[in-house]
Protein backbone atom coordinates (compact mmCIF):
# COMPACT_ATOMS: atom_id res chain seq x y z
CA UNK A 1 0.00 0.00 0.00
CA UNK A 2 1.53 3.44 -0.69
CA UNK A 3 0.11 6.71 0.39
CA UNK A 4 -2.20 7.30 -2.20
CA UNK A 5 -4.69 4.21 -0.90
CA UNK A 6 -5.38 5.40 2.37
CA UNK A 7 -6.41 9.28 0.88
CA UNK A 8 -8.66 11.39 1.28
CA UNK A 9 -6.44 12.47 4.39
CA UNK A 10 -7.91 14.82 7.04
CA UNK A 11 -5.77 17.21 9.36
CA UNK A 12 -7.11 17.11 12.98
CA UNK A 13 -6.00 18.64 16.10
CA UNK A 14 -5.04 17.59 19.14
CA UNK A 15 -4.13 18.38 22.73
CA UNK A 16 -5.58 22.12 21.81
CA UNK A 17 -3.81 22.52 18.58
CA UNK A 18 -0.16 22.43 19.68
CA UNK A 19 -0.24 18.91 17.10
CA UNK A 20 -1.91 19.49 13.98
CA UNK A 21 -1.85 15.41 12.41
CA UNK A 22 -2.39 13.91 8.86
CA UNK A 23 -4.55 10.62 8.78
CA UNK A 24 -7.18 9.08 6.56
CA UNK A 25 -10.61 9.84 6.60
CA UNK A 26 -12.16 6.56 6.43
CA UNK A 27 -9.17 4.09 7.83
CA UNK A 28 -8.39 3.97 11.51
CA UNK A 29 -8.81 7.35 13.32
CA UNK A 30 -6.79 8.24 16.27
CA UNK A 31 -9.08 8.54 19.38
CA UNK A 32 -8.56 10.20 23.06
CA UNK A 33 -7.14 6.76 23.73
CA UNK A 34 -3.32 7.19 22.69
CA UNK A 35 -3.44 11.25 23.89
CA UNK A 36 -4.27 9.31 27.42
CA UNK A 37 -1.10 6.45 26.61
CA UNK A 38 1.31 9.35 26.04
CA UNK A 39 0.08 11.74 28.53
CA UNK A 40 0.34 8.75 31.47
CA UNK A 41 4.47 7.70 30.27
CA UNK A 42 6.73 9.38 32.97
CA UNK A 43 9.22 10.06 29.97
CA UNK A 44 12.14 12.94 30.83
CA UNK A 45 14.52 14.53 29.12
CA UNK A 46 17.78 12.53 27.65
CA UNK A 47 15.43 9.82 27.83
CA UNK A 48 14.83 6.46 25.35
CA UNK A 49 10.90 5.93 24.09
CA UNK A 50 9.56 3.59 21.65
CA UNK A 51 5.96 2.81 20.55
CA UNK A 52 4.85 -0.16 18.90
CA UNK A 53 2.11 -0.33 16.56
CA UNK A 54 2.61 3.71 16.45
CA UNK A 55 -0.37 4.33 13.34
CA UNK A 56 -0.03 7.85 12.14
CA UNK A 57 2.04 8.95 15.28
CA UNK A 58 -0.68 10.39 17.63
CA UNK A 59 0.91 8.42 21.01
CA UNK A 60 4.26 9.44 20.86
CA UNK A 61 3.78 12.85 18.68
CA UNK A 62 1.95 13.79 21.84
CA UNK A 63 4.47 12.29 24.42
CA UNK A 64 7.48 14.35 22.00
CA UNK A 65 5.22 17.66 22.23
CA UNK A 66 4.82 17.39 25.91
CA UNK A 67 8.27 16.18 26.93
CA UNK A 68 11.10 17.76 24.98
CA UNK A 69 14.36 16.39 25.24
CA UNK A 70 13.12 12.29 23.84
CA UNK A 71 14.62 10.27 21.81
CA UNK A 72 11.54 8.49 19.60
CA UNK A 73 11.17 5.71 17.66
CA UNK A 74 7.60 4.41 16.27
CA UNK A 75 7.12 1.13 14.74
CA UNK A 76 4.25 0.51 12.30
CA UNK A 77 3.60 -2.26 10.16
CA UNK A 78 1.07 -0.62 7.89
CA UNK A 79 3.64 1.59 5.33
CA UNK A 80 1.15 4.07 4.57
CA UNK A 81 0.57 4.72 8.29
CA UNK A 82 4.26 4.99 9.05
CA UNK A 83 4.63 7.61 6.36
CA UNK A 84 1.70 9.42 7.03
CA UNK A 85 3.48 9.57 10.34
CA UNK A 86 7.07 10.63 9.35
CA UNK A 87 5.42 13.42 7.65
CA UNK A 88 3.10 14.28 11.12
CA UNK A 89 6.51 14.60 12.87
CA UNK A 90 8.36 16.70 10.25
CA UNK A 91 5.02 19.13 9.44
CA UNK A 92 5.19 19.12 13.65
CA UNK A 93 8.73 19.57 14.59
CA UNK A 94 9.06 16.51 16.52
CA UNK A 95 11.82 14.10 16.68
CA UNK A 96 9.91 10.97 15.58
CA UNK A 97 12.07 8.18 13.87
CA UNK A 98 9.68 5.83 12.71
CA UNK A 99 10.26 2.37 11.30
CA UNK A 100 7.81 0.44 8.77
CA UNK A 101 8.27 -3.12 10.32
CA UNK A 102 6.08 -5.60 11.81
CA UNK A 103 6.87 -5.94 15.32
CA UNK A 104 7.57 -9.66 15.46
CA UNK A 105 10.00 -8.86 12.93
CA UNK A 106 12.09 -5.97 13.63
CA UNK A 107 15.26 -4.75 12.03
CA UNK A 108 18.44 -5.86 13.58
CA UNK A 109 19.68 -2.69 14.34
CA UNK A 110 16.54 -2.03 16.53
CA UNK A 111 16.73 -5.10 18.34
CA UNK A 112 20.24 -4.34 19.34
CA UNK A 113 18.38 -1.35 21.69
CA UNK A 114 16.79 -1.00 25.18
CA UNK A 115 14.92 1.70 25.54
CA UNK A 116 13.56 3.58 29.10
CA UNK A 117 9.73 3.17 27.87
CA UNK A 118 7.98 1.53 25.48
CA UNK A 119 4.37 2.16 25.03
CA UNK A 120 1.47 0.07 23.43
CA UNK A 121 -1.86 0.85 21.93
CA UNK A 122 -2.38 -3.05 20.71
CA UNK A 123 -5.58 -3.59 18.89
CA UNK A 124 -8.94 -3.92 21.14
CA UNK A 125 -10.24 -6.95 19.16
CA UNK A 126 -8.56 -10.38 18.76
CA UNK A 127 -8.94 -10.62 14.80
CA UNK A 128 -10.17 -14.37 15.08
CA UNK A 129 -13.34 -13.63 17.05
CA UNK A 130 -14.59 -10.62 14.98
CA UNK A 131 -15.57 -9.45 11.84
CA UNK A 132 -13.62 -7.79 9.09
CA UNK A 133 -13.92 -4.38 8.34
CA UNK A 134 -13.87 -3.24 4.55
CA UNK A 135 -10.60 -1.00 5.07
CA UNK A 136 -7.66 -2.71 5.82
CA UNK A 137 -6.06 -0.44 7.10
CA UNK A 138 -8.07 0.54 10.18
CA UNK A 139 -8.99 -3.08 10.46
CA UNK A 140 -5.79 -3.91 11.18
CA UNK A 141 -5.41 -1.17 13.52
CA UNK A 142 -8.75 -2.08 15.38
CA UNK A 143 -7.63 -6.15 15.53
CA UNK A 144 -4.62 -7.12 14.39
CA UNK A 145 -3.18 -10.03 13.24
CA UNK A 146 -0.67 -10.01 15.40
CA UNK A 147 -1.83 -11.64 19.16
CA UNK A 148 -1.44 -9.59 22.13
CA UNK A 149 1.33 -11.73 23.31
CA UNK A 150 4.18 -10.57 20.32
CA UNK A 151 3.20 -6.93 21.64
CA UNK A 152 3.82 -7.79 25.22
CA UNK A 153 6.68 -9.97 24.14
CA UNK A 154 8.51 -7.52 21.95
CA UNK A 155 7.84 -4.61 24.20
CA UNK A 156 9.57 -6.56 27.40
CA UNK A 157 12.58 -7.56 25.39
CA UNK A 158 13.16 -3.62 24.83
CA UNK A 159 12.92 -2.57 27.73
CA UNK A 160 16.17 -1.32 29.59
CA UNK A 161 16.79 -2.54 32.98
CA UNK A 162 14.15 -0.80 35.37
CA UNK A 163 12.47 0.13 32.28
CA UNK A 164 8.59 1.05 31.93
CA UNK A 165 6.27 -0.15 29.65
CA UNK A 166 2.79 1.42 29.07
CA UNK A 167 -0.28 -0.11 27.75
CA UNK A 168 -3.92 0.74 26.81
CA UNK A 169 -6.47 -1.36 26.18
CA UNK A 170 -10.24 -2.96 26.61
CA UNK A 171 -10.96 -3.82 29.99
CA UNK A 172 -12.15 -7.77 29.04
CA UNK A 173 -8.32 -8.14 28.32
CA UNK A 174 -7.11 -7.48 31.71
CA UNK A 175 -6.48 -11.55 32.67
CA UNK A 176 -4.56 -11.80 29.80
CA UNK A 177 -2.64 -8.80 29.63
CA UNK A 178 -1.63 -9.53 33.19
CA UNK A 179 -0.77 -13.11 32.74
CA UNK A 180 1.41 -12.30 30.02
CA UNK A 181 3.38 -10.15 32.23
CA UNK A 182 3.68 -12.42 34.71
CA UNK A 183 7.25 -13.60 35.79
CA UNK A 184 8.32 -11.28 33.46
CA UNK A 185 7.61 -7.84 34.75
CA UNK A 186 6.72 -6.02 38.33
CA UNK A 187 5.63 -3.22 40.01
CA UNK A 188 2.40 -3.54 38.04
CA UNK A 189 -0.49 -0.80 38.18
CA UNK A 190 -3.90 -0.25 36.48
CA UNK A 191 -6.09 2.67 36.13
CA UNK A 192 -9.05 1.60 35.06
CA UNK A 193 -10.63 4.28 32.28
CA UNK A 194 -14.35 4.79 32.81
CA UNK A 195 -16.70 7.07 30.47
CA UNK A 196 -18.58 8.05 33.77
CA UNK A 197 -18.74 7.80 37.49
CA UNK A 198 -20.28 4.97 38.97
CA UNK A 199 -20.09 3.17 35.60
CA UNK A 200 -18.31 -0.16 34.96
CA UNK A 201 -14.21 0.70 33.60
CA UNK A 202 -13.91 0.04 29.82
CA UNK A 203 -10.58 0.09 29.14
CA UNK A 204 -7.12 0.90 31.39
CA UNK A 205 -3.99 2.33 31.22
CA UNK A 206 -1.24 -0.21 32.83
CA UNK A 207 2.33 0.38 33.69
CA UNK A 208 5.10 -2.45 34.61
CA UNK A 209 8.32 -2.19 35.24
CA UNK A 210 11.55 -4.51 34.27
CA UNK A 211 12.87 -5.68 37.32
CA UNK A 212 9.78 -3.89 39.32
CA UNK A 213 9.20 -6.07 42.53
CA UNK A 214 6.07 -3.82 44.15
CA UNK A 215 2.62 -5.36 44.88
CA UNK A 216 0.05 -5.46 41.82
CA UNK A 217 -1.96 -1.90 42.28
CA UNK A 218 -5.23 -0.37 41.24
CA UNK A 219 -5.34 3.02 41.09
CA UNK A 220 -8.37 5.00 41.42
CA UNK A 221 -10.41 4.91 38.31
CA UNK A 222 -10.29 8.09 35.34
CA UNK A 223 -13.57 9.45 34.85
CA UNK A 224 -13.81 10.66 31.66
CA UNK A 225 -17.56 12.55 30.96
CA UNK A 226 -18.96 14.84 33.75
CA UNK A 227 -22.48 13.48 34.51
CA UNK A 228 -24.87 10.90 34.22
CA UNK A 229 -25.40 11.28 30.65
CA UNK A 230 -24.50 13.09 27.78
CA UNK A 231 -25.73 16.40 27.61
CA UNK A 232 -26.61 18.51 24.34
CA UNK A 233 -23.65 18.89 22.15
CA UNK A 234 -21.45 20.65 24.67
CA UNK A 235 -18.51 18.89 25.36
CA UNK A 236 -18.24 16.91 28.90
CA UNK A 237 -14.95 15.89 29.45
CA UNK A 238 -14.06 16.11 32.99
CA UNK A 239 -12.02 18.91 34.28
CA UNK A 240 -8.77 16.39 34.43
CA UNK A 241 -9.56 15.05 31.34
CA UNK A 242 -9.34 18.59 29.66
CA UNK A 243 -6.37 19.32 30.77
CA UNK A 244 -4.71 16.05 29.18
CA UNK A 245 -6.50 16.31 26.19
CA UNK A 246 -7.05 20.08 25.61
CA UNK A 247 -4.00 21.73 27.48
CA UNK A 248 -1.53 18.58 27.26
CA UNK A 249 -1.17 17.68 30.86
CA UNK A 250 0.22 14.95 32.40
CA UNK A 251 -1.94 11.93 33.49
CA UNK A 252 -0.39 10.42 36.41
CA UNK A 253 -1.34 6.63 36.55
CA UNK A 254 -0.96 6.58 39.87
CA UNK A 255 -2.85 10.06 40.92
CA UNK B 1 -7.33 -27.52 69.83
CA UNK B 2 -10.30 -27.81 71.86
CA UNK B 3 -12.35 -24.89 72.58
CA UNK B 4 -10.57 -23.70 75.80
CA UNK B 5 -7.85 -23.28 74.03
CA UNK B 6 -9.20 -19.98 72.49
CA UNK B 7 -11.42 -18.76 75.23
CA UNK B 8 -11.99 -16.21 76.30
CA UNK B 9 -14.79 -15.39 73.14
CA UNK B 10 -16.44 -11.93 72.76
CA UNK B 11 -20.16 -12.43 71.41
CA UNK B 12 -20.84 -9.71 68.97
CA UNK B 13 -23.05 -8.21 66.85
CA UNK B 14 -23.56 -8.28 62.74
CA UNK B 15 -26.29 -6.87 60.38
CA UNK B 16 -27.56 -4.60 63.49
CA UNK B 17 -27.27 -6.67 65.86
CA UNK B 18 -29.67 -9.49 63.38
CA UNK B 19 -26.47 -12.01 64.17
CA UNK B 20 -24.85 -12.30 67.55
CA UNK B 21 -21.21 -14.08 66.71
CA UNK B 22 -18.94 -15.73 69.50
CA UNK B 23 -15.53 -15.49 68.79
CA UNK B 24 -11.98 -15.65 70.42
CA UNK B 25 -11.18 -12.33 72.28
CA UNK B 26 -7.47 -12.54 70.89
CA UNK B 27 -7.75 -15.08 68.00
CA UNK B 28 -8.79 -13.93 64.09
CA UNK B 29 -11.83 -12.12 64.86
CA UNK B 30 -14.29 -11.61 61.57
CA UNK B 31 -14.52 -7.95 60.07
CA UNK B 32 -16.32 -6.00 57.44
CA UNK B 33 -14.88 -8.53 54.81
CA UNK B 34 -17.07 -11.87 55.52
CA UNK B 35 -19.97 -9.89 55.98
CA UNK B 36 -19.83 -8.53 52.31
CA UNK B 37 -18.76 -11.23 51.02
CA UNK B 38 -22.00 -12.80 52.42
CA UNK B 39 -23.89 -9.95 50.51
CA UNK B 40 -22.69 -10.12 47.42
CA UNK B 41 -23.77 -13.75 46.84
CA UNK B 42 -26.98 -14.12 44.70
CA UNK B 43 -28.26 -17.60 46.28
CA UNK B 44 -31.92 -17.66 46.51
CA UNK B 45 -34.07 -20.11 48.26
CA UNK B 46 -33.71 -23.66 47.41
CA UNK B 47 -30.15 -23.71 46.58
CA UNK B 48 -27.01 -24.98 47.99
CA UNK B 49 -23.85 -22.51 49.38
CA UNK B 50 -20.29 -23.91 50.46
CA UNK B 51 -18.10 -21.92 52.38
CA UNK B 52 -14.44 -22.87 52.58
CA UNK B 53 -12.81 -21.55 55.34
CA UNK B 54 -15.57 -20.68 57.22
CA UNK B 55 -14.05 -19.82 60.76
CA UNK B 56 -16.50 -18.64 63.31
CA UNK B 57 -19.35 -18.62 60.64
CA UNK B 58 -20.16 -15.17 60.09
CA UNK B 59 -20.12 -14.83 56.12
CA UNK B 60 -22.62 -18.68 56.05
CA UNK B 61 -24.75 -16.80 58.60
CA UNK B 62 -24.49 -13.70 57.29
CA UNK B 63 -26.22 -14.83 54.01
CA UNK B 64 -28.60 -17.60 56.12
CA UNK B 65 -29.77 -14.60 57.61
CA UNK B 66 -30.68 -12.43 54.79
CA UNK B 67 -31.63 -15.36 52.27
CA UNK B 68 -34.17 -17.96 53.77
CA UNK B 69 -34.60 -21.31 52.38
CA UNK B 70 -30.80 -22.44 51.79
CA UNK B 71 -28.61 -24.84 52.55
CA UNK B 72 -25.65 -24.02 53.93
CA UNK B 73 -22.21 -26.23 54.67
CA UNK B 74 -19.00 -24.70 56.48
CA UNK B 75 -15.55 -25.92 55.94
CA UNK B 76 -13.38 -24.97 58.81
CA UNK B 77 -9.97 -26.78 59.23
CA UNK B 78 -9.54 -25.36 62.73
CA UNK B 79 -11.62 -27.80 65.02
CA UNK B 80 -12.02 -25.44 67.92
CA UNK B 81 -13.29 -22.50 65.20
CA UNK B 82 -15.58 -25.31 63.64
CA UNK B 83 -16.97 -25.55 66.92
CA UNK B 84 -17.62 -22.38 67.55
CA UNK B 85 -19.13 -21.86 63.89
CA UNK B 86 -21.78 -24.49 65.11
CA UNK B 87 -22.16 -22.72 68.54
CA UNK B 88 -22.92 -20.28 66.69
CA UNK B 89 -25.66 -21.63 64.21
CA UNK B 90 -27.52 -23.32 66.95
CA UNK B 91 -27.49 -19.78 68.77
CA UNK B 92 -28.76 -17.82 65.91
CA UNK B 93 -31.05 -20.47 64.92
CA UNK B 94 -29.63 -20.86 61.51
CA UNK B 95 -29.17 -23.72 59.09
CA UNK B 96 -25.13 -24.33 58.39
CA UNK B 97 -23.55 -27.24 58.49
CA UNK B 98 -20.35 -27.16 59.77
CA UNK B 99 -17.34 -30.05 58.72
CA UNK B 100 -13.72 -29.47 60.10
CA UNK B 101 -12.13 -30.27 57.32
CA UNK B 102 -8.40 -29.02 55.49
CA UNK B 103 -10.33 -28.03 52.54
CA UNK B 104 -7.60 -30.18 50.52
CA UNK B 105 -8.94 -33.06 52.03
CA UNK B 106 -12.64 -33.02 51.74
CA UNK B 107 -14.58 -35.81 53.49
CA UNK B 108 -15.67 -38.38 50.84
CA UNK B 109 -19.40 -37.38 51.26
CA UNK B 110 -18.76 -33.74 50.56
CA UNK B 111 -16.43 -34.59 47.68
CA UNK B 112 -20.00 -36.37 46.34
CA UNK B 113 -22.27 -32.50 46.05
CA UNK B 114 -22.13 -30.05 43.72
CA UNK B 115 -23.19 -26.55 45.28
CA UNK B 116 -24.84 -23.80 43.45
CA UNK B 117 -22.63 -21.21 45.23
CA UNK B 118 -19.16 -21.73 46.68
CA UNK B 119 -17.70 -18.83 48.80
CA UNK B 120 -14.34 -17.96 50.47
CA UNK B 121 -12.45 -15.49 52.16
CA UNK B 122 -8.60 -16.60 51.63
CA UNK B 123 -5.80 -15.74 54.09
CA UNK B 124 -4.69 -12.29 52.77
CA UNK B 125 -1.14 -13.05 53.43
CA UNK B 126 1.07 -15.37 51.93
CA UNK B 127 2.58 -17.25 54.82
CA UNK B 128 5.82 -17.88 53.41
CA UNK B 129 6.25 -14.29 52.68
CA UNK B 130 5.32 -13.20 56.00
CA UNK B 131 6.10 -13.50 60.16
CA UNK B 132 4.15 -15.45 61.96
CA UNK B 133 1.75 -14.04 64.60
CA UNK B 134 1.77 -15.25 67.78
CA UNK B 135 -1.39 -16.75 67.70
CA UNK B 136 -1.54 -19.61 65.85
CA UNK B 137 -6.06 -19.81 64.76
CA UNK B 138 -5.33 -15.51 63.95
CA UNK B 139 -2.10 -16.86 61.98
CA UNK B 140 -3.81 -19.88 60.06
CA UNK B 141 -6.78 -17.30 59.39
CA UNK B 142 -4.91 -14.03 57.93
CA UNK B 143 -2.03 -16.29 56.22
CA UNK B 144 -2.93 -20.07 56.12
CA UNK B 145 -0.77 -22.77 54.73
CA UNK B 146 -2.95 -23.69 52.18
CA UNK B 147 -1.87 -21.71 49.08
CA UNK B 148 -4.69 -19.83 47.03
CA UNK B 149 -4.98 -22.35 44.33
CA UNK B 150 -5.89 -24.89 46.36
CA UNK B 151 -8.58 -22.46 47.33
CA UNK B 152 -9.62 -21.74 44.10
CA UNK B 153 -9.34 -25.16 43.09
CA UNK B 154 -11.97 -26.77 45.57
CA UNK B 155 -14.28 -24.19 44.70
CA UNK B 156 -14.28 -24.70 41.34
CA UNK B 157 -14.41 -29.00 41.66
CA UNK B 158 -17.37 -28.39 44.66
CA UNK B 159 -19.66 -26.01 42.01
CA UNK B 160 -22.61 -27.28 39.87
CA UNK B 161 -22.78 -26.93 36.37
CA UNK B 162 -23.54 -23.09 36.22
CA UNK B 163 -22.74 -22.55 39.52
CA UNK B 164 -20.94 -19.76 40.93
CA UNK B 165 -18.16 -18.85 43.10
CA UNK B 166 -17.12 -15.61 44.86
CA UNK B 167 -13.91 -14.46 46.64
CA UNK B 168 -12.98 -11.52 48.60
CA UNK B 169 -9.35 -10.79 48.79
CA UNK B 170 -6.63 -8.42 49.21
CA UNK B 171 -6.09 -6.59 45.65
CA UNK B 172 -2.43 -7.33 45.46
CA UNK B 173 -3.29 -10.74 44.88
CA UNK B 174 -5.56 -10.27 41.90
CA UNK B 175 -3.34 -11.21 38.80
CA UNK B 176 -2.93 -15.09 40.81
CA UNK B 177 -6.71 -14.71 41.52
CA UNK B 178 -7.61 -14.09 37.80
CA UNK B 179 -4.46 -16.68 36.88
CA UNK B 180 -5.68 -19.57 38.81
CA UNK B 181 -9.47 -18.83 37.32
CA UNK B 182 -8.04 -18.90 33.71
CA UNK B 183 -9.51 -21.60 31.51
CA UNK B 184 -11.44 -23.01 34.67
CA UNK B 185 -14.04 -21.11 35.34
CA UNK B 186 -15.37 -17.90 32.78
CA UNK B 187 -17.64 -14.29 33.35
CA UNK B 188 -15.16 -13.00 35.71
CA UNK B 189 -16.51 -9.69 37.63
CA UNK B 190 -14.43 -8.07 39.74
CA UNK B 191 -15.65 -5.28 42.00
CA UNK B 192 -12.58 -3.20 43.67
CA UNK B 193 -13.51 -2.28 47.10
CA UNK B 194 -11.79 0.96 48.64
CA UNK B 195 -11.84 2.81 51.51
CA UNK B 196 -12.37 5.68 50.58
CA UNK B 197 -13.50 8.19 46.91
CA UNK B 198 -10.35 8.73 44.99
CA UNK B 199 -8.45 5.78 47.15
CA UNK B 200 -6.78 3.33 45.17
CA UNK B 201 -8.83 0.19 45.96
CA UNK B 202 -6.65 -2.42 48.62
CA UNK B 203 -9.50 -5.24 48.57
CA UNK B 204 -11.62 -6.58 45.64
CA UNK B 205 -14.70 -8.86 45.76
CA UNK B 206 -14.56 -11.23 42.68
CA UNK B 207 -17.64 -13.75 41.01
CA UNK B 208 -17.29 -16.17 38.35
CA UNK B 209 -18.83 -18.73 36.96
CA UNK B 210 -18.86 -22.57 35.78
CA UNK B 211 -19.25 -22.33 32.00
CA UNK B 212 -19.38 -18.97 31.81
CA UNK B 213 -18.61 -17.18 28.75
CA UNK B 214 -19.09 -13.48 29.31
CA UNK B 215 -16.49 -11.07 28.80
CA UNK B 216 -13.61 -10.10 32.00
CA UNK B 217 -15.29 -7.24 33.44
CA UNK B 218 -14.55 -4.77 36.53
CA UNK B 219 -17.18 -3.26 38.18
CA UNK B 220 -17.50 0.19 39.49
CA UNK B 221 -15.41 0.37 43.09
CA UNK B 222 -17.21 0.06 46.27
CA UNK B 223 -16.51 2.97 48.52
CA UNK B 224 -16.35 2.17 52.03
CA UNK B 225 -16.15 5.63 53.51
CA UNK B 226 -17.87 9.01 53.61
CA UNK B 227 -14.88 11.59 53.23
CA UNK B 228 -11.67 12.23 52.26
CA UNK B 229 -10.35 10.97 56.17
CA UNK B 230 -11.95 10.00 59.12
CA UNK B 231 -14.13 12.31 61.24
CA UNK B 232 -13.95 11.71 65.05
CA UNK B 233 -15.57 9.08 66.54
CA UNK B 234 -18.53 9.34 64.38
CA UNK B 235 -19.26 5.75 62.23
CA UNK B 236 -18.12 6.48 58.61
CA UNK B 237 -19.19 4.42 56.28
CA UNK B 238 -21.41 5.31 52.77
CA UNK B 239 -25.11 5.04 53.31
CA UNK B 240 -24.82 1.57 50.79
CA UNK B 241 -22.32 -0.04 53.22
CA UNK B 242 -24.55 0.94 56.29
CA UNK B 243 -27.47 -0.93 54.31
CA UNK B 244 -25.22 -3.57 54.08
CA UNK B 245 -23.37 -3.87 57.43
CA UNK B 246 -26.38 -2.55 59.67
CA UNK B 247 -29.60 -3.30 57.78
CA UNK B 248 -28.57 -6.80 56.16
CA UNK B 249 -28.88 -5.49 52.29
CA UNK B 250 -27.61 -7.01 49.48
CA UNK B 251 -24.42 -5.97 47.98
CA UNK B 252 -24.50 -6.15 43.94
CA UNK B 253 -21.48 -7.33 42.51
CA UNK B 254 -22.56 -5.35 39.73
CA UNK B 255 -24.47 -2.01 40.80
Amino acid sequence: MTLADIEPLTQDEFLGGRLRVWQPRRGYRAGVDPVLLAASVTASAGQSVLELGCGVGVASLCLAARVPGLTLTGVEMQADYAELARRNALENDLPLTVVASDLRQLPHDLRQKRFSHVMMNPPYFNRQAGTASEDIGRDTALGGDTPLADWVDTGARRLAPKGYIWVIQRMERLPETLALLDGRLGSVVVRPIAGRDGRSPERFLLCARQEGRAAFQIAPTLIMHEGPSHQGDTESYTADMRKVLRNGASLPIRP
